[in-house]
């Protein structure tokens, strides 16, 4: 799979790698946009979600990059953990907190597979509040 | 495998037991706890990682337990989603917060495999910022 | 999906039946080998490899039956974690040995995570060896 | 991330490098750890549990320290499958019983899905027992 | 969490389950759709994706369930192995190929750990064709 | 872990190879299998179940190899990705199928968390039928 550049990418491409540009006030996409425009209907798909629920909401934007970074641990994707970890030190992220969220991944982790091992029954008091 | 409840506990289960609910300000340990205790050793080492990672620290409580649910999600814990989604409730989430929190994790776990699929190589740039 | 219980099992799926209950000593095969019965050539494939593999090797028979029910935690398989921890139980694996197989799963997952997160390059002295 | 090296870290890591260092008769600690120090809580947590867990108990340290590397196959941890498949061969492991490890995690990850696919229902004998 | 029944929706979320219903000729949407409507958007960002990418394409719509059911059960997804295996039987999987996908989907699960295990390295005859 | 090349190779192991060559219609074998001959039972019990199952059957063989490469995608499996995204080639699959592929596999991945978050009960509708 090759990356579509800017310069070559037809007029459909083109729209979404300017909103992306404007939104993020970068001069040029990410590889992760340029791959993705060989399928131009997600490439529209993903960035209108993204755009849409990483930005201002009920959640403030650190806190959603840390959530991505943390998922993108898990699932050991490199392309993620490389570029979520970019965007929440640019979001403000310390290193300090970037490490607690390294130990916390690690706990969850952990007890994921504690619970499991044990087959733990749902307390009831998680059941009724939920 | 049985839970192992305070009365039948071991004084090494109890002391842990009791820093639990005095930390938590609980009158009991939920199951997760209860089941860990047939391996006094982990029940230790578990709840010591846990107390000191998920209390205060450079990411506030409630982020930290958002991650938590976000890696529950992502690795499919019954249990885990329900004690986590339960505590982060009790930190203040919103129900607003948390379907906010559901729509990160699905775009994370969508993301992460287009990255993969697309086996996108590491921009310029986040290598040299991290 | 229907199990296709023994009586009703044509021939090629009987003459694997057959050997389960001969190499195992059971009276009936279990659920799993039911169900894969619906696709008579893996009931073969995978009966065949997990007779050459998990009898006697290299690595003593409880050794790998403990291996099976730590991959099985970490990928969250119910069956699998029930039916093979009965079979650990049965080649001889005691309460306390379970409990730290758990310990070891907890331990392994955390770290897997932790060494992604740090992206920690590969020692050496490991390259060397290996 | 940077490693901290013994020679710039603090007491508190360097506490925790010694007893590493001292435990396992080595004249440096490994890649890991050194990351793992740029948040000393969890260094000093994983440790503790590692030393505590992975030495001599229920199982024995080969069968623990294969386990670890059947789960970090699982996971797909790069450095994990190093480091672990080294430490396993530093406590006797022979290359024909690594070999069978991974037949057996390859039949584990197999069966696990077939597992799933089928639905199977737990059988009434390991519900009695477990 | 509650599932948001057609009755009680906002009128952004009846526009995409009257969308859904008519698209997918039915009466009703499935509980999938009913509690996503929680979050609004994400009900339209991921209806609309699915909308546009298992309709008629490159790929035929059955072919694109299957893969769908493959990763569910990679996943362990219940819900998401129910849904789409009803929907690839809809679309005209017959039992036998049902039990064909599972067998391909033990097979790749098995022997993505197999090269994991043995970290093979690409053969130069894919690089240059990839 | 070293490749076993052709020559070096035990009677056994050659006879798999043989078939390997014959029924693919190649002069050598992939690196997969060379890896994999360090355990010859493994390498004739995973080449008879991929022979017979990758061959044709209920579904046309193109469609296996795309579930592979989906599967391969989730699991991040680097060498299963190109070789099974070559054999979709060698297959007849077209740039555009791919491309539609990789973003039905990052859906399935959105998805599944999703159904996972919400923790949505499967509907009646799928019981009956399935």
């Amino acid at each position: 799979m090759k990356p579509i550049s800017y310069e070559v990418a037809n007029a459909e491409v083109k729209a979404v790698f300017d909103d992306i540009k404007t939104t993020r006030k970068l001069d040029d996409v990410n590889n992760f946009w340029k791959y993705l425009a060989n399928e131009p209907r997600m490439l529209a798909h993903v960035w209108n979600s993204v755009k849409d629920i990483m930005g201002p909401g009920s959640l403030d934007p650190l806190t959603k990059e840390l959530i991505y970074v943390a998922i993108s641990i898990t699932n050991n994707c490199d392309y993620c953990m490389a570029s979520h970890g970019f965007a929440a030190r640019m979001k403000g992220a310390s290193e300090e907190q970037l490490n607690e969220l390294y130990a916390v991944v690690g706990l969850a982790n952990m007890t994921n597979r504690l619970a499991n091992a044990y087959r733990v029954p749902v307390d009831e008091a998680f059941r009724t509040e939920s």
